[in-house]
């Protein structure tokens, strides 16, 4: 076991609230508890408490009473740490928080850093990084995909994946060493033929896992969507109709700020970070030529381009810029104004984006169309390719480097075995496959890497 | 018991944190839970549980893992509410907690009201109306001295003392109303001249608690802080300071808000509400002199001011125009600049300011003087006064309207008595005082007035 001091954060939200909680772990935290905990019933010890059980009182600085408590007693090995632990819930007043967090430390504990009962808990080995990675991406969650795959991975699914992968690995590499050692006893003759069909499947594998790294970039940080059209063709109002389901859901998330909102759109499940654009249109003036290329810009950075026509005005030489500019990408239009007479043929406005756009009838004005559209998207990004709450997703990007790399290596084993080169070249290759994937799971990873994963967490966990 | 259908709400701060609490309390707790609760230990139940215990498991959507959590289950009577209530202690983000709560309510439970598990509480008997008031001040205390009034109420402080005069009230209506029932065996005769000396009592008992309401507000809402003096005499440095002592104190509440901050500022246990001033000066400027009668009106107002003088320029007639506003107040002159060579006498000045004002060398160049000045505005208002932590200490509006309400009423009492009216007057007088005192604490109040105290309380509370 992790031989550590004991710690202490302030672990809920930094609003003031019903409840709040200050954690504290440690071999210590027993004996901080007792200093400043008065049980109402005076027979409690919290040393001598059952694990998993709660307590009633008082938190008491010497003579003064600060607040009226619940304390949780969770002894080790059964907590989030595996250390002792005890949860101090008190009001969710900031104030009053503070006072006894000070308290917890001035009576022996030391200040959490952020993520440290996270660490903890990895150094401890109840869970391993990729683990202890989801913790943090659970948090963070900004919609359901992203909190589905969160949840997975917290419950060990990449890691279930990386450790099989790993354990094909070095089985070869065994197999290898000891030919090797002992070539009289084992033959390598044919096994480079069958080292390459498993070269092939490993291969494989981790491609999938990589192919996976794009659908969960986008369920973590959501899909990036630029809305272009004409100028008045709507792009505005179909953000606010957006915007508008969103303050619906949001109305029961208080403390959310509106100017993060304003970009940041959850529709069912998924997220679409939304930039508006300037009208597109062929001009003279300077700041409005500007405000064109910069939609030019965003449009091909963008996941998903939405394309609002105004279906009451024919299409323009403007019409044709849009065109060029959803050629290569994801992209939606919206036939929009159809409460007013229609000027426009729509099999001949999607003959002419040259591709097989998903064209849907929307009146901004009463919303109509606005939950087929959000269907299309979801189904554009997710349906057929991906179920996180069946399948691994790979969401972090520090997972997707180590599985770049191994994908590396084990190109090179397959090179090497197509080149005829000596077995030893190969062991070398899985090995450092071997290697890259256990990074994933925290195996041989430098202390370095450890503080800086965990130095991104919240304080508190 | 109150009869009451089963509520929830989330209970922690409304920001990404390690852990959230969802809250559940009501005769449905527990089945709500064990539906949506999948216990690591497939042998718990979470109704079959002892109380005050707590249980690790999955929170489980249908097939779906929402999260991983800790359950806490409290039996009732021994809960906040006194009700069967169900904490989920789940991981702290905005998103999962939204969910967890949104799949405990499509579960059977209802989502609370602000204020409803403390309305609950006091329903339920558990705690008194005043007891009830003081959750909602713990949680929102802006200072130290605050939170120990609120803690010493939120213990029953405020209620005993009521309820202590309430029965000494209530002895001499019952012995009236006794004589008057029986006078055979029960004499009136010398009757007036004891109760007077019992209501002169309790006038002075109510009169103190009301004294205690002035000191009661300024711990809760702070001193109103007024800074004034000439252009240039450094007031916007000592604000600066001062609110640097405070972002000092703060940087370890992230997610409070720089802009109240910057008029809200603790010193050590006490808060001053600072309203920086336009420098005082005759102006013929229409704007200035605008910003000049704003200075003295704030001056009006404030509980407290701050006459920041530039030792190293001369007094003058703007001066002058300064010892006016500070006449009748509460004041501290910081002679300011000493850094500087001084020209002003300070027994010159505190003469001609005509009062025994607190004079406090200062340099805001380098924060000299600022703990002296610190100390002395503690002492000025509140030492030799009170001590929240041994006393009691009005700090509710609602209750010192009904102790002035209760005064009048005995002041009538005493009135009848001297003007020998019959008996059954001082009754109905008494009465009144009794039941006003007695909506302190919650006896005889309406439901109207009871919605209306609980409706300004946080969700989850």
């Amino acid at each position: 076991m992790y031989n550590s001091d004991t710690i202490a954060a302030i672990a809920t939200g930094m609003t003031n609230s019903g409840i709040g909680i200050i954690r504290i772990s440690g071999s210590e935290s027993f004996a901080v508890a007792e200093r400043i905990f008065l049980p109402a019933n005076k027979n409690i010890k919290i040393k001598d408490a059952e694990s998993h059980t709660i307590h009633y009182g008082f938190i008491k600085d010497g003579e003064e009473t600060v607040d009226e408590a619940m304390v949780s007693v969770m002894k080790s090995p059964r907590s989030f740490t595996t250390e002792d632990t005890v949860e101090i819930n008190c009001h969710g007043g900031m104030l009053v928080m503070n006072r006894i967090l000070q308290l917890v430390i001035t009576n022996g504990a030391r200040l959490a850093e952020p993520g440290e009962f996270t660490k903890r808990a990895f150094l401890n080995g109840r869970i391993d990084l990729s683990e202890a990675e989801a913790v943090m991406d659970v948090i963070s969650s900004k919609n359901d995909m992203a909190l589905k795959s969160s949840v997975g991975q917290l419950r060990g699914k990449v890691s279930e994946k990386v450790k099989q992968l790993r354990s094909d690995i070095i089985y070869e590499i065994a197999f290898i060493e000891s030919a090797l050692d002992d070539p009289e006893h084992i033959s390598l003759d044919d096994y480079p033929e069958k080292l390459l069909i498993k070269t092939d499947f490993l291969i494989k594998a981790v491609d999938n896992l990589l192919q996976s790294a794009d659908s969960g970039r986008i369920m973590k940080e959501g899909i990036k969507t630029v809305i272009v059209g004409k100028p008045n063709a709507g792009k505005s109002s179909l953000l606010n109709i957006l915007a508008g389901e969103e303050k619906a859901i949001v109305t029961d998330i208080a403390g959310t700020t509106r100017d993060v909102l304003e970009e940041n759109i959850n529709l069912h499940g998924i997220s679409l970070n939304v930039i508006d654009t300037a009208g597109i249109r062929d001009t003279e003036d300077t700041v409005e030529k500007i405000g064109v290329e910069r939609a030019r810009k965003a449009a091909m950075d963008a996941d998903l381009i939405i394309y609002v026509v105004d279906a009451s005005v024919p299409l323009d030489g403007n019409d044709q810029m849009i065109f060029e500019m959803i050629h290569d990408k994801k992209s939606v239009i919206l036939m929009n104004k159809t409460d007013l007479p229609s000027v426009i043929n729509e099999d001949d406005l999607l003959e002419m984006t040259g591709k097989d756009s998903v064209m849907i009838r929307t009146s901004t004005k009463d919303a109509t169309g606005i939950d087929l559209f959000e269907n299309n998207v979801k189904d554009m990004f997710f349906t057929g390719k991906i179920n996180p709450d069946q399948e691994v997703v790979i969401t972090n990007m520090r997972h997707k480097e180590a599985l770049l790399r191994t994908l590396e290596s084990l190109k090179q084993v397959k090179q090497s075995i197509e080149n005829h080169m000596p077995e030893d070249f190969y062991s070398i290759d899985l090995m450092s496959a071997y290697t890259s994937l256990g990074s994933i799971i925290g195996e041989e990873v430098s202390d370095d890497l450890v503080n800086e994963i965990f130095s991104k967490f919240c304080m508190g966990k």
